[in-house]
């Protein structure tokens, strides 16, 4: 037993709590709950400054931090064992985040859980001008389908999730187009169904006439935890997702008719998959996952030949750091992104303003990316 | 601050703490790594007795237990700020369970998520001898489709999972049967697809030839925290929901062709639903949720005349008590059930080995119900 690092440790945490027991005056007082909060559940709690709120039970606790964004925010104890405190205000967009209590990192048992950083576990959303792109709006809808299938690759099963546009049951003879879509790193098949909203993105994309209604197949390149490439994906994708999604599905089987994107690493997973197969994918896009450079096109002719959009986005508030995700320092993704075109390539570069590496600038980068997709084409 | 009060708990967890330090000598050490852990966790592990182990890296707690079938089991701190430690052997089955951290109940960080006690929180099976009927095998596959609806009776968009079975979409002309399926209280719609297993079943006996290949809708009759009624259930699924899916799908849009069952409450709203509408069903079961006695057929002569099956089941070991679920004191489960054909209702009871009332009880009830259903008809 240490008794007498733990016992220094009680007496410090009960000074802090002495000197934090009071609301910090600066806090705007006009929190409501998320939307990521559970049925029933009054927290996580958001307020128009950014701030996130969230009230744990843990009567004989010494300690409890909210930990959002890399920093852990002492919670203060209030009556009837709860503890309660905010953040500062936060980007807009969904954060992953984690209750630390005496030091142990859970999960918030009031939150909803996402798929993110390796694990299952707490998000939350600071809520952003444009949220209405994804409300569940009373418009006909598509379906998610969890989907099971044989990968000879890996000789076992996997599971991925594909959206089937409004009116896809309906028609036998209508085909569409497949739209590829990956998480980033450590995320997995799951997140953007539930953090990116993909089917509430489309149907509204769809109902607006927007966007022409097509099919997304929702996998994950990632493998294992904390992190790990899955070294075979691209034989995976080629050679047992597509001719599975083909066969099972009423697709347009051609190039022309296929894209491919990503977030993060996903993005990189994008570039590798559709430059090494131009005869598969037309269009491609990189959210927040690096960028293409007219160097590399000039190595690939074939694609350089084919491809009919390159889109590429950043979170503004990431770009303002000097590490950029996927670029060397002083590259101009903007730039690069617009030197594409002189050499044939249709090239889109946005911004998504006030977000940083996360996904609401995903869910704006694929609202953006899905209405300029197979418009040429059908 | 209650600082003495803290103070002399901090002293007697110290105690505690020293006594418990060592592994308890009748523990069987052939834990293996629950499936119900997340991709990359050790834990929860399960041993060949039926104990579950869990491990928690909280370096500043006093205490740290496991809460599991209404016990509360305390861990022992080992090297590295860990606290480690099992329960009692467990009934064979499903149990959602806790972790509490200095009186703080919070979600394991390591193992998956299931809806149940009205919220997301940890959840662990015991092996049983038949899990291989919820197995991922590679034999064809339904699809798990997430569907939006609008109900006019509650004004507002609903969610609802739909199997639907291999080789659905490959016919044009084929039309199924459909089962609505519900879960227990303060359980929701994805319950029976997690820790339900209902893709893995229907899957494996529409494999192995035991079932018809039919629909199942999961639906949630059960709203809000911690549990409340919905109480317009009946016009939900009968105005709403049921209209929704023989417009949408494939299905067989008469009573012989259409079966309702639920676990628990879910077996009440059943039973509720089929005796006020048999003109819409003719298959009814009750997974550990009550029975249907003579007396309450004498009162119905068009659900008597109609009905092809009756199916109740329990676990063995939630009989054992003397509160059934469901049941008054005193009464037969068995014998009621079997009273029933000599009023011309074919009845089936069954009873699920060494479990209690929990989710692998439910699975077996759907192993069986579904070999039940609609045979005869199509």
């Amino acid at each position: 037993m240490r008794s007498t690092s733990r016992l220094a440790l009680f007496f410090f945490a009960a000074i802090c709590l002495c000197q934090s027991c009071g609301r910090k005056p600066d806090v705007r007082e006009d929190f409501v709950t998320s939307p990521n909060a559970q049925i029933g559940q009054s927290y996580p709690m958001v307020n128009s400054e950014g701030r996130v709120r969230v009230c744990i039970h843990a009567p004989y606790a010494l300690s409890v931090k909210l930990d959002i964004c890399a920093v852990k925010y002492p919670l203060r104890r209030v009556d009837g064992g709860l503890w309660i405190g905010e953040s500062a205000p936060l980007d807009e967009g969904f954060h992953y985040y984690q209750i630390q209590i005496d030091g142990a990192s859970m999960p918030d048992p009031s939150s909803l859980y996402y798929y993110g950083a390796g694990r299952w576990g707490s998000g939350v959303d600071v809520p952003s001008p444009d949220q209405e792109i994804y409300e569940v709006r009373n418009v006909p809808h598509g379906q998610v389908r969890e989907i099971r299938y044989w990968s000879d690759t890996k000789q076992s099963m996997r599971r991925v999730n594909i959206y089937t546009p409004p009116g896809y049951d309906q028609s036998q003879s209508k085909r569409y187009p497949v739209l590829y879509l990956l998480p980033g790193g450590a995320e997995n098949e799951d997140s953007w169904i539930q953090q990116g909203h993909l089917a509430q993105i489309m149907d509204n994309l769809i109902a607006d006439g927007k966007a022409e209604p097509f099919i997304v197949v929702t996998d994950n390149c990632i493998m294992g935890h904390p992190f790990d490439w899955e070294e075979e994906y691209d034989s995976i994708i080629t050679e047992d997702l597509i001719p599975m999604v083909d066969s099972n599905f009423k697709t347009v089987p051609d190039n022309a008719h296929r894209a491919m994107a990503g977030f993060s690493y996903g993005g990189f997973q994008s570039k590798w998959t559709t430059m090494a197969h131009p005869d598969l994918f037309s269009y491609v896009g990189f959210f927040c996952g690096g960028i293409l450079t007219v160097d590399e096109l000039k190595d690939n002719q074939e694609f350089t030949d084919g491809i009919r959009l390159v889109f590429v986005s950043y979170g503004g508030n990431e770009l303002n750091g000097s590490n950029v995700f996927g670029i060397d320092e002083g590259v101009d993704p903007r730039k690069e992104t617009e030197a594409l075109k002189e050499h044939g390539v249709n090239s889109v570069y946005y911004v998504s303003p006030n977000t940083h590496h996360e996904w609401h600038s995903c869910r704006r980068s694929l609202y953006r990316f899905a209405q300029l997709l197979f418009k040429t084409t059908t």
